[in-house]
């Protein structure tokens, strides 16, 4: 599978070089390329305690992006799955560690601490007070005496962070670390494992099943067991996680292994609230990407019994992108619709002429079915004349429920009509058209600026400008010319209806995806309506 | 491919659910599941102008996971990749508008324009005052006239929203809008297409290529080219964007559209900021997932001139978490290594006794180089004699560098001759027992006490306790029968590594990978080292 990277060797050291450079001028790096790959705060005094953590590379964010105020000073980073090297973790801690001392952060993986170890050994003969934590967090496999360190690492980054911005005392801050190591417990799940840049992709996870306790560098899950639905997923996550839990109220991280879509993360984050231990879960970080294994599309769940003192900790602000804060989690609020969502029907009342002039004009509609559909049939799918020539007809059946003497009103219950008989684009248009015209006439304007507003309303909808090939290229000729009489505007309609034979290109409507060709010669069908009406009317009597 | 979800048609309103559950009590829905989909926020008074947007889903955490302070104060959601209907818009409208009006944000679809323009006609019928805006930032295609809204609608919602939190009216907040639409422009790449839930996976690119200008709804792109690496992939999304841009400073948007890892899009920054219009950006949004599509494996980049007042729009805080901030972006700034990496030398001395006496337990080891590798044969690879016997080689040969006559400083030396010398695992941990033993030995503490203090934190790291089959089981006995003498502890060292030989579980090291049949009989060949160089002390002259 195809990364976007460049030589794998480069990989981690670009990526980084990105991070320290989008950082607003708060991250440096060590020149230590390629060796030694460490991100440090740039604002940092060393006047309080150091927290530096890190390991192999793959997991972004973290560690790198963790760094800043109230999170870690420093992220010491290996490459792809592979820990960093004793003089890189060294270089980190002698880069940010003054009189405060300096707290190691180590994920439970043997290389991590080791290198972590001997680095603090050799800082320590440089007189700088180093202790260090190991994060052993996943439960995927109980009996195991190493368990692996996942992204419950969040929680100590985040926690010790506070405390060490607070200014507290390395014991402390390392009491407090390992306090919530001792408390946290993570496992992950996956559909799929990641694709190691530069390797193929092993296919380890067979269709209709999900991996289970599996870790962060691709290793194979505990168990794999048949994948039913997100809940029954979740199911499995919970059981393990409940095994571990007390009845306290707890912390939960859901983390995005990286290649899961929002969307899944939201409906795990949802069935993780309707679990059997979602009661027992009063806050929720995430979900986000924090301890990714590349793109693996899996999730982790960490959970913690935190203090009220921890709570806020978890919550204390910081500047720090990556980390996605602490919110409650609860039950689902929800309000009742509002009001309005029913259309008040007008009352209807009865004007004989108004009636006459409207079925007259659907009557032309009707007429020219055949017509229509026939010039549809060139460039669309043929039924223009059947979709207005259906809305006529259920216009004339709704005669009896329209304002027909309130022509104000009448304007906006037409738009309504057609808004609920007519199918897809052209209906909700010409409703917004009547809707539009409705709010001009009620404003006092004369008919022919109403219609005119309606008009620009629809084209700033539709997004039709005259020359797309549309109803518009008839309808907004035959408007500017009205003030010289209905014989002008039919004219000036019949014209811009004929012109659109020699548009070839369409530039709304679904005539865009119709080649020149085929579009040569004919008309636009909804221009042809409109100056049919046009003409029709300037032969009739008028009560607008 | 499978997805973390349920049945298809409850995904998206589940999905909502979990985003309110876990709002921290800042969110609402609409009591109108399954046909109105509208997510608002809590804490809202209607005093000032209301920012509705939306669309169809799969853009997560576009558009709900931005309503909040600060951004949005509605979202509409529709199904996966379709509009919300007439009436969800129209219920989001209702539920959040005041005096002060309501700006719909609209990205360029016609399903939104028409649905969104429809109910905003409704919406005026109640004599509410609302404005549209359609986004269109999409350059894929210059020629079309209905440019797509894709990830620059983010600079909207943020600049609006900030506008809006600030209490200014409509009509400002809506000019402002349409600046930032003008300006905007985004164009997307993708690996891979999107797995739309429920359907089968639209394999349309092939290895080697990658997709240029593509949609947000799995829509192909405008052209597939050749996947050379990340910095000719930026270099042709670069051309399309600097084709539009001008001279002035830029902010850039870098967004993940679903699937991609962190690692990759952090190498994306880093070819961003080398590109050609990369010293032309001046701030930068993410890389996140703001505006995506699913899990596709691809990104997009928006990019706006930004006058210095929207740069504090943009920057102004807002509790939103899946708005990642506004960063300067610039150089890579780097630091120097720093002192101490190289460790200081201690200077050699000379003391006939203790160099006799090294070299003559070196010889212990040198002598057992056979019977060890044999032993490790039977529970790894069978090279722990060699490897100790070679530092033993290595060990005599540096003898003219050690502090011979300076015993505390002694012990540290040998444990950085040893994490030179020695490969793998084993060697950092003894440089760790004698680095430490070198500490509790400068503080003044006897031999015992400070050998103890190098075996508590060669435990604490390397993770082994007294049972788990290594040469713990060996050195912890002797280290405390030390004080009743070398036969003692000679004895205790023995018993300990015979012990071994009964151990059928490994908990550190290799040897946990080898079954209790393997193991059963053969005493664990660290322990046999550290006991044969106890029965060597026994019967030796001892300086220490």
């Amino acid at each position: 599978m195809a990364h976007f990277m460049n030589k794998k060797e480069d990989m981690v050291v670009e990526a980084i070089d990105g991070v320290v450079a989008a950082s607003g001028k708060k991250l440096l790096r060590l020149d230590g390329y390629p060796h030694i790959k460490v991100v440090t705060r740039k604002d940092w005094d060393r006047s309080k305690v150091a927290l530096v953590s890190g390991g192999g590379s793959g997991h972004e964010p973290a560690h790198a992006g963790f760094v800043g105020r109230g999170m870690l000073t420093a992220a010491v980073c290996g490459d792809i799955f592979a820990s960093p090297s004793v003089d890189a973790v060294l270089a980190g801690i002698l880069a940010v560690t003054g009189p405060s001392g300096c707290l190691l952060i180590v994920k439970n993986y043997t290389g991590d601490r080791l290198n972590f170890g001997l680095a603090a050994e050799r800082a320590r003969a440089f007189g700088l007070k180093v202790e260090m934590v190991i994060v052993d967090d996943d439960i995927a496999l109980p009996d195991l005496p190493q368990a692996r360190g996942i992204a419950g690492t969040l929680f100590v980054h985040k926690i010790a962070g506070a405390l060490a911005e607070r200014g507290e005392d390395l014991e402390t801050i390392a009491n407090a670390a390992r306090q919530v190591i001792a408390g946290t417990k993570s496992i992950g799940m996956s559909l799929s494992t990641c694709s190691v840049p530069g390797s193929p992709k092993e296919d380890r996870i067979p269709a209709g099943m999900v991996e289970l306790g599996l870790g962060i560098h691709g290793e194979a899950g505990v168990e794999q067991i048949s994948f039913e639905d997100a809940a029954a997923a979740m199911s499995a996550v919970v059981d393990k996680l409940d095994s571990v839990m007390g009845e306290e109220r707890y912390v939960a991280l859901l983390n995005n292994l990286g290649g899961t879509s929002v969307l899944e993360m939201n409906v795990l984050l949802y069935e993780l609230n309707q679990s059997k231990i979602g009661k027992r879960i009063e806050y929720i970080v995430g979900p986000a990407s924090l301890m990714t294994s590349l793109d693996m599309r899996g999730f982790s769940i960490s959970v913690y019994p935190a203090s009220n003192e921890e709570i806020q900790l978890l919550a204390q602000s910081t500047p720090v992108a990556a980390w996605p804060g602490l919110e409650e989690i609860g039950p689902i609020e929800t309000v009742g619709l509002p009001d309005g969502l029913t259309p008040i029907a007008p009352l209807p009342s009865e004007h004989e002429a108004t009636r006459r002039f409207l079925i007259d004009c659907c009557q032309v509609l009707i007429d020219a079915e055949d017509d229509l559909n026939a010039l549809d049939a060139k460039s669309g799918d043929g039924d223009t004349g059947s979709t207005l020539a259906g809305a006529a007809r259920a216009l004339i059946g709704a005669m009896d429920r329209l304002p027909l003497a309130d022509h104000t009103q009448l304007y906006r219950a037409i738009g309504l009509e057609l808004s609920q008989t007519m199918g897809g684009s052209s209906g909700v248009l010409l409703a917004i058209f009547f809707a539009a015209t409705g709010d001009g006439a009620s404003s006092g304007r004369p008919a022919r600026e109403a219609f005119q507003a309606g008009l620009d309303r629809m084209q700033e909808i539709g997004g039709a400008r005259l020359g797309d090939r549309t109803m518009v290229d008839a309808l907004l000729p035959a408007l500017n010319a009205l003030d010289d009489g209905f014989e002008a505007a039919a004219k000036a309609a019949r014209d811009g209806a004929n012109h659109t034979a020699s548009m070839l290109q369409a530039k709304a409507g679904r005539a865009t995806y119709v080649s020149a060709k085929q579009l040569e010669g004919h008309v636009d069908p909804g221009a042809e309506a409109v100056a049919r009406l046009f003409e029709h009317l300037s032969k009739s009597d008028l009560p607008i």
